[in-house]
């Protein structure tokens, strides 16, 4: 028997758990060589959980007749701090021999996969096991396997409804990423709301980005709302731009992303069933989908683009999700904010029909917002992308954004770019030839971008534009000394531009 | 700054930082975003180790100001408690843009995987990584890439040196595991030994199997000898019979065991480059290799033992390692004895010629003895095998072995089997068909083995034998009675006999 002790460690959603070296029930070095352990209330009843165990030496850090746990580890066993637990070696879960055969090339079939999903959701999976999984399958799933991969990850979260009942329509989008600036959501989502077509919105924070729409939304909106708040701006406004973070659509892929992360691997494969499983879980019925091409993009051929849309139309057919595809321009970064408050900036430059309004951002977004309006059956064939122009240029988008920012709890303190500033200039006379999205984004995020809402990138140079020697290329925002000299030593090793005669 | 503190947390070769939430030099939460950090003197000069940030609560486990450490982490880092360190966020390391090629199924180059071998032994990989890299290579390397791996593994570890100079033969064996009670190594030792061919012996202790060869022959002698010693023991005998763990022959291989173990992967590609690096570090210039085959072994058919033989002779000749290759009958236990004591109860029978031993032990060990000394270009082709059997039954293996265990240290404790013990009968009557090596090493594990050095299996009836419903098929030691409540449950569940009329 042990005592149960939060330890207040958090291990970033590895089960962990703690025994004293010298503890009188159990042999710590014996549990060591098995490394991962079943820990449950000592008394048989109640939820098990598996956890890597970790052996302390004695000392302030807990009693010997205790077992710590990691955060993750005791919020999901549930029991109180000093319960009576009992642990045992812990057998591999069910799904271990499946996984065993896709490390050594086997091929899936659906029931194997939600196995695997379902002990990984259950949390019986280290992340060293969900590494190997995601190490195993990356380039070797046949489409049926990206299939069953999609369904399992559904199946394994929530799933949102919304009112209207079934048959009523709900349109998404999604533009895969890498693209700094690339914020036509909060202008697609706006317009298509305006026509009447339902979009209720779920984004994501950045993970390595310096910006997600989340990010740039909450610049003028609060966007943490609870599924019934979402419910509430929807029924009212027709959409809503929410952050998807509280709303549990896809545990499996939250997993996922805590070992694609480190290990930057981004395959194919774990795109289109991350993708399509949180639209699908978020309860769209039609999707568009955006993938920009170019060189330092994602995708980064027209031929890599159109294998990426078959294996996107084959498990959104078989899933029952409708899907558009567009491919668009992703040489450069969209518009000329990078980071939340200059790309907001951007957003609403767009919305309120300025002048100086980044005509790329604006053209980008009227162009998704056309093809989400083509999903309405009662438009004309060919009409939507002018009647996304009308919706915009007549000021009604701009209505219902802020009708959705009122709705949602409009951010009464005004953001302002960094006040300290570097100003990075062309080396050499010519037009700018390409930039790297992938240099900028870096140079964004050192410069503080996201969690510095005001730093960033202010570009004012683009592709095809002519430049000479001395002038600026772009602004860095930030508000720490520290921040501006990291993101500016990094530019100077290497603006990111491509400037030719 | 940072106070360096070891926390006296061993956890299990994974290097672990600890900050705490409210430390005021660095925002924890930004970090713990970026989960690796490099830890460093802060004074700039000196080891930078790389290690996954766990956030920590503020209370007893250490001071606000404090970094902590795992117990690896803080032996790597070399620095006393108390140090002024800083972190910063870990650039990912060099190699990981070759593991990402090999994720997404590039081949890799002999530099390649040095690149990655060589940032994994420095501990720049975490385990996630290393999972990363064994799942993608696993069923998905060409020969020229275990090849590779091989030669990486041998350079970023120690390589043993013997005396005798530049020239001198060096003879090694090693048999795949797998089978209970295959303790040929202590038989074959002193023969090869007494006919005077140097073989500077090293084994492991068990992982997953009741007994290694290191803690059989721990039950009669002082294995834990350092390089010297080693030496010393072959200076005198030609010959030891030590534990490979103190040398550090190829610390890539300990480091990939600690993810193959809890996943229970073993592939092909692996187990050459695992065992051919060991090898040729420890200094063998010739390697027989005995690969039983059997429904229940490592390698279950044939076909499979052949493809896996062209892979070993492939790079063994490349690294320029002689190698002669056994197939052998790996369908049952070899011996009666199943764990260390009981094994080297067999062994010694063998060695002393008693006349009850077991005839198995002794004819393999004996094929694989004349196998050895066939590398001796002194004998006449052919004659190892009759040599062998004149050294085993002359009674010169045995005073050769006696004098080994002398000079390692001979232990004076006589140890027994244990004395709780539990008899497993046959259900049927008939012949024993077969006898399924996995389950019987598992019961013989769940009985204690190789902890309890007593424990294990003893078995009275082998493959052929005929048996009578009621009477014992083998019978369980332990020495406690959880332990063997655990192994007769499991022996209860399934004998692992088959028996049929």
């Amino acid at each position: 028997m042990l005592r149960l002790r939060r330890l207040g460690i958090d291990t970033h959603r590895e089960n962990v758990a703690f025994l004293r070296r010298d503890c009188a029930s159990y042999q710590a070095e014996e549990f060591r060589v098995l490394n991962r352990i079943e820990v449950f209330p000592a008394d048989g009843g109640g939820r098990r959980i598996r956890a890597t165990l970790n052996i302390v030496d004695p000392g302030p850090i807990m009693e010997a007749d205790a077992l710590g746990l990691s955060d993750s580890a005791f919020a999901q066993l549930g029991l109180p701090e000093g319960a009576q637990v009992a642990i045992e070696a812990a057998a591999p879960p069910v799904s271990h021999e499946v996984l065993r055969g896709k490390i050594l090339g086997r091929t899936l079939s659906a029931d194997e996969l939600r196995a695997i999903v379902s002990d990984m959701v259950a949390g019986r999976y280290s992340k060293m096991e969900i590494a190997a999984f995601i190490a195993a399958s990356a380039n070797a799933f046949t489409h049926e396997e990206v299939l069953g991969l999609t369904r399992a990850m559904i199946d394994t979260g929530t799933t949102l409804r919304w009112s209207g009942g079934p048959g009523r329509m709900v349109v998404d989008k999604h533009s895969i990423g890498g693209i700094p600036g690339n914020r036509t959501t909060m202008i697609v989502v706006p317009i298509v709301a305006a026509h009447g077509l339902m979009m209720p919105k779920t984004s994501s924070r950045a993970i390595t980005s310096p910006a997600g729409t989340a990010d740039t939304m909450e610049v003028l909106a609060r966007v943490e709302l609870s599924v019934e708040e979402m419910q509430a701006v929807v029924e009212r406004e027709g959409a809503c731009l929410a952050w998807g973070g509280h709303v549990n659509l896809s545990p499996a892929d939250d997993l996922f992303i805590t070992v694609e992360r480190p290990l930057a691997i981004d395959s194919r494969e774990q795109m289109v069933a991350s993708i399509l499983s949180k639209k699908a879980a978020a309860g769209a019925t039609h999707l568009l989908l955006d993938i920009p091409v170019g060189p330092s993009a994602k995708v980064r051929s027209g031929e890599d683009a159109t294998r990426l849309r078959k294996l996107f139309e084959y498990v959104a057919d078989a899933i029952g999700l409708r899907i558009d595809i567009v491919m668009s321009d992703g040489r450069q970064p969209i518009g000329r904010g990078i980071g939340p408050v200059l790309e907001a900036r951007d957003v609403m430059a767009v919305l309120r029909n300025e002048r100086e309004a980044p005509a790329d951002l604006r053209d980008k977004a009227l162009l998704l917002a056309g093809h989400v309006l083509e999903f309405d059956p009662a438009l004309r064939g060919g009409e939507g992308f002018a009647r996304a122009r009308d919706i915009l240029f007549s000021g009604r988008a701009l209505a219902k954004f802020e009708a959705i920012v009122d709705r949602q709890g409009r951010n009464r303190d005004v953001l302002k770019p960094g006040e300290l500033t570097h100003e990075v200039t062309a080396r050499e006379t010519g037009s700018v030839q390409a930039i790297d999205c992938f240099r900028l984004a870096r140079i964004a995020r050192l410069a503080g971008a996201p969690l510095a809402k005001g730093a960033g990138i202010d570009l004012l140079k683009k592709c095809g534009e002519k430049i000479r020697a001395g002038e600026t290329l772009y602004r860095i925002h930030a508000s720490l000394q520290t921040d501006l000299g990291f993101a500016r030593a990094h530019a100077e090793a290497g603006s990111g531009y491509r400037i030719a005669p």
